[in-house]
């Protein structure tokens, strides 16, 4: 029950997300659609994929209604959303990503996989729709410059294989992983808390895949 | 045989429309191969890995061939086509598109997944390859802002559904709905018709994945 | 060992690819990671995806390690670093191309399918994964517009299946092919010679998947 509920919770949050900025954008309804529902299913079909499963969405209908009533409430709500409307969206997101990374690590493990591995599924479960979201928008990924968001997941997938093998009851595991995603999240958004620029030394003439410039 | 040369009609036709734009974005003859390829055969290519199967170019090289003769094509004809043959195109991008519909569909069906993963597969089907030519040309995919295209899909498989579920046969059921989506792509061309735009609320201060703001 | 080392090589240098280009659009840390590491990991992934077997990297941590190596040279090394390192990593470059090749090759053939498509998939391995790079920076990808480079995977692709069917022995062969790949890039890199532009036609009022007007 709980487990189903931060499941549609946090696809119902990660579907605004997406159809928010493909409204900025001008997408039609269509467009707008499609990329609330890659935001909100694209970490865990690449996930699958990768673990040679069946995209968890392709049994299961309910992430199409679930991103159809964020679309519908988008739609209908948009006149008269309040300020701590916005503010539910952030804990939704929030609370999402921390549920996404505790599924996304123990499908991992379940099948088999290293515990390093399975915070790398778990990372990817929760920061990579969010990339494909900004891939179809045609603009750098905003996890990529942004404040703490995928590295929120590294720290709760860390927490969780430290608690296994401490030997904590897998539910205690789960429920401080997620608490630890969320409560990175928390404190960046609130410290405005991030990672620093990465910087590159300059590329020379004889750098092997060079950029075109662009003529104006 | 007649099955044989809708799929190699429409992979031609969707190949010419990869070929077109990478020629408007000075691709070189690699390049635009590649996304003449990647617009031909992408949408399947999504399908067959959601469904498990080996995609179905890897053991049949008759879709390089097919977009290799579109590339010929494009070089040779460029200065001598007129009219006629865009429109040419513009029928056989259509007929691709039902057919696509209508193939994805049934691999879907028969690898025993529901009637609206059908639907949604069928969609990738003919869909998809735009959206991925789109993404390799750096620009907002067009059917996510443009005319009717993916919805026609929908709606073809839509009829595949009702009429396979009110007992017609299969070869009929298949034309129904490769006709769906050609009659709606047509009328939909004919009269300008497209989706609304999908308008969101405003962003707030506390936007859970804000977008940078561009510095120029 | 000297397959190992290639290998590694190899990614080191894929990886400092990706890792400098993500320097130059403002990336954080995370984000310039990950760049570098879908650089060095992208394209064997969809090798892998394709001929339906596990990626890879996800039993074997080493790439990840690989990597980090290769983002923490980057940030020390960035203030002292002379012209004969980015004269090294465009051999590394060129000779993790080579390798790249022969594994995708490789791995194709001993899964059973055509020498055309191990052409094809030693290609994919070589260099997708700078194109899912410059997806991820929102630029069209480098190797559609730029000097030989995935053209030399095929070059490099046809002389290992003619020294094959020559009955020429397996190692001897993947040297030829390797040193194909290098030879070419290394002539096209010194006499700066490129594929001609692909010019297409005029897209005319009926174009069947135009393009939407930017509003400026």
């Amino acid at each position: 029950m709980l487990y189903t509920f931060l499941d549609f919770a946090g696809t119902f949050a990660f579907a605004i997300s997406g159809l928010r900025m493909a409204a900025h954008k001008e997408f039609d309804w269509f467009g707008a659609f499609v990329v609330g529902l890659v935001t909100a299913v694209g970490g865990g079909t690449i996930r699958d994929l990768c673990l040679g499963m069946t995209p968890f969405w392709m049994t299961n209908i309910d992430y199409f209604i679930i991103t159809l009533s964020a679309f519908v409430f988008v739609l209908v709500a948009r006149k008269v959303l309040l300020k701590p409307a916005v503010v539910t969206f952030f804990i939704f997101d929030t609370i999402g990503l921390g549920f996404f990374l505790v599924v996304g690590y123990q499908k991992t493990i379940d099948a088999g996989y290293s515990h390093a591995m399975a915070i790398v599924m778990g990372t990817i479960t929760g920061a990579a729709g969010g990339v494909i979201r900004d891939v179809l928008l045609a603009q750098i990924p905003l996890i990529f410059r942004q404040q703490i968001y995928a590295m929120a997941c590294v720290f709760g997938g860390v927490l969780y294989s430290i608690c296994l093998r401490c030997g904590i009851p897998l539910t205690i595991t789960q429920i401080i992983a997620a608490s630890g995603v969320i409560a990175v999240r928390l404190i960046a958004e609130r410290y405005k808390i991030g990672l620093p620029r990465f910087k590159g030394f300059e590329v020379g003439d004889n750098d092997p895949q060079r950029t075109i410039k662009k003529k104006k």
